[in-house]
C-alpha cells in the first residue's frame, strides 16, 4: 500500500481515513482535491504531505488554461489553497518552496509544457528524496536499537505518513531487517487512531511483532519495566529542539523521562524549521470537535458536550535523547548541532 | 438516572455499557444476572459494584428453595459466583464480607423470611452508607476545591459509579453547590470510554461546565497551565496509600507530578484494603482485547492485531497529594495516616 502515487496526470492518494476496514483511493486530478484529501487527512503524515502538495502544485499547472503571463499569478492562489490545508507540519510549507523556487527559476520559459515538466521532475524528486531520506534514517537509528528492544511508538509515521518506508517505523523495519527480535508497542492514538488503524496494519503486513494498546496504557507499561526505548515522528522541529508530533507525544515523553526511558525523534531535514526559534512559535492546529465526540465515525459522547482538540503537542528539547535524521543523529545542545547538521551538505 | 435500584424482589441495574446512546434497565432477579452485568460493566465503579453485590446476595437468599439447612452452603455458592466477578475494586470483597458476616449472625433464625429480611436490611445499609460517604467525601473535598480551579478527572467517579453522588464528582459536586465557578476536563478513558459516555453526561446534567479530551491531551493541557488540580476516584488503596485505578490514572499522576499540580484520590473508607500491604499485590484485571480492537463496537484495529489490556493501574502513595474519604483528608505518610483512620470510629 502506496500512501501516494503520481500517475502522470493524476495524484492516486490511498484514502487512511478508512483504513484498515476500506481500502479506497482518490485519483486526484486537481489541485483542489489534493488540498480536500489533505485537510480530510486521506493522506497525513509530515514528509507524505509535503510530497501531495509537490504534487497539488504540478496539477495546479497541468490545469492551468491561460497563456504563458497569467501563470504565476494563477499559481499563488493554487500555492495558498495548498498552504492553508493544515498549519502544524512544516513539510508542507518546505515542499511548497521548493516547487516555488523552482517556477521561479522557470521565467524565461515560454512553452508552458517545458514549465510543466520541469515542475513535474521537481515533485518528482521531492518524493525521491524522502523515500531516499527515510531509508537512511533506518540506518541512523538502527544503531540505536539493541536487540530484543520493546519499543512503544505514537501514532504513525511509518511508510503510510511518508512516501515509503517512514521515519519512527523506518527506523523499527531497519532493526527489523537487521535482525533484531523487536517487538513494538502501538499507541492507538486517538482521536483519529493511526496507531490502531495504520501503525498496527504495517507492522502485521511486515511480520514485526506488535501489540497494541490505549494510549493511557504507555505509562503503566513503562513502570512495569516493559518499554526500552520511544521513537516517534515529527511535524515540526525548532531551531532549539522542540518538536511538535501528533497529540499525546508530549505525555509519552514526560512519561518515558520519569522511567529513565530514551525518547527519540525520526525525521527528515525536511521537518527542520530553523526559522522557528522554540516549540511556542509552532502552530498547533485544533480540529472539529466531533473528531473526539465520535469514534471512527460513531457517537460516544453526548453530543452537546464541548470538546477540546487540539491535533499537536510540543515536546520541549529536554525530553529528547536525540534525534534521527538522515544525515545523522543530533544531540543536545539541539540549538548548535541542529544548525551544524542543516549547513552540513 | 440511578446506577441500582433496590424494587423488593430484583435489582434493577441501569446498562453503563450503553449510555449515552442508548437507556436500558435490567431488573435482575437471580444472583446470577447480577454477576453477569458486573461482568459486562453494565454496573461498573467500585461503591456501585460493592452495593449491587450485596443486593446479588439478597437476591440468591430469595431464590433459594431448600431447607433452612441447606442455605449457608447455597449461599456460599453465591458469594463464589459474585466475588468471581471482577478482581481489582476491594469494595465488591468488602461488601460480600457484610453480607456473610451478617448471615453467619443469622445463625438462631429458624425462618428462612426472617433471614432473608436480615440480609434484606444490610444492603440497604450498604446503600446508605454509600449515600452518606459520598455526601462526606463531598464536603470533605471541598475544602481543597479553590474558586474557578479547572479539575481534570479520569473515568467516571461519579453517581453512577456509586449508588448516589460519586466521589471524585461528589467533590465535584459539592463545589459546584458551594458556588465555585469550576470548570472540568474530562479524560474520554479509552477503551470503554467511561469519561466521554458517563462523566460528561453527569456534569452536563448538572450543568457542570465540562470540556471532553481523549486522554493523550491532559498533558498538554497541564503544560498549557490549564489544570489545577487533578481528582480521580480509586477502586482499591493499599495499607501504604498506593492506589489502584482505572488505567491511565498512572499517567495522569506521573505528568500531575512533573507540573506540580495536586492529585487527589476520592474514596470511601470501604475502598482502603489494610490487608494489601502496597500496590504491588493488588491484582489487576485484563480484559478481552476487543474492547481495545473496537470503539464502542465498531472495529477499530486489524482484527489480528495482539493487544495488551489492562483495566487498572497503581498510582505509587507519592504522587498523591491526599485521599479524600468520609472520615476526613488522609496525607502521607500514608502507612501511619490511613491505619490511624481505620481504626478511628
Amino acid at each position: 500500500m502506496k500512501s501516494i502515487e503520481w500517475l502522470g496526470n493524476a495524484l492516486r492518494i490511498l484514502d487512511q481515513s478508512k483504513l484498515p476496514v476500506e481500502i479506497l483511493y482518490r485519483d486526484a486530478v486537481s489541485y483542489e482535491s489534493v488540498a480536500e484529501a489533505i485537510e480530510n487527512m486521506e493522506v497525513r503524515g509530515a514528509p507524505a504531505i509535503g510530497a501531495a502538495v509537490a504534487y497539488g502544485f504540478v496539477l495546479g499547472a497541468l490545469e492551468y488554461q491561460g497563456d504563458r503571463d497569467g501563470l504565476p499569478s494563477f499559481m499563488e492562489k493554487v500555492q495558498s489553497r495548498l498552504a492553508e490545508t493544515r498549519p502544524t507540519a512544516v513539510n508542507l510549507f518546505w515542499a511548497l518552496r521548493r516547487m516555488e523556487d523552482r517556477l521561479r527559476e522557470c521565467w524565461d520559459m515560454d512553452d508552458l509544457d517545458d514549465v510543466r515538466r520541469v515542475l513535474t521532475e521537481e515533485a518528482n524528486r521531492i518524493a525521491e528524496d524522502d523515500r531516499r531520506m527515510n531509508r537512511l534514517i533506518g540506518e541512523v537509528g538502527n544503531e540505536i536499537v539493541p536487540d530484543k528492544a520493546n519499543i512503544l511508538t505514537h501514532c504513525n509515521a511509518g511508510a503510510l505518513a511518508t512516501v515509503e518506508y517512514g521515519t519512527a517505523l523506518g527506523v523499527i523495519r531497519s532493526a527489523h531487517l537487521a535482525g533484531k527480535m523487536i517487538h513494538v508497542y502501538a499507541d492507538e492514538t486517538r482521536p483519529l487512531l493511526q496507531g490502531a488503524r495504520l501503525t498496527a496494519l504495517e507492522l502485521l503486513e511486515e511480520k514485526i511483532p506488535v501489540t497494541l494498546i490505549t494510549d493511557n496504557m504507555a505509562g503503566y507499561l513503562m513502570q512495569q519495566g516493559k518499554i526500552d526505548l520511544v521513537i516517534v515522528g515529527a511535524d515540526r522541529i525548532a531551531a532549539n529542539g522542540d518538536t511538535a508530533n501528533k497529540i499525546g507525544t508530549y505525555s509519552v515523553a514526560v512519561l518515558a523521562n520519569a522511567h529513565g526511558i530514551p525518547f527519540y525523534v525520526a525525521a527528515p531535514t525536511s521537518t527542520i524549521d530553523l526559522k522557528v526559534a522554540n516549540g511556542q512559535e509552532i502552530p498547533i492546529e485544533e480540529r472539529p470537535a466531533n473528531e473526539v465526540r465520535e469514534c471512527f465515525g460513531v457517537s460516544v459522547a453526548p453530543e452537546e458536550v464541548k470538546v477540546f482538540n487540539p491535533a499537536f503537542d510540543v515536546t520541549p528539547a529536554k525530553y529528547i535523547t536525540g534525534i534521527i535524521t538522515e544525515k545523522g543523529m543530533v544531540t543536545a545542545p539541539y540549538s548548535v548541532n541542529l544548525l551544524k547538521l542543516m549547513v552540513r551538505s
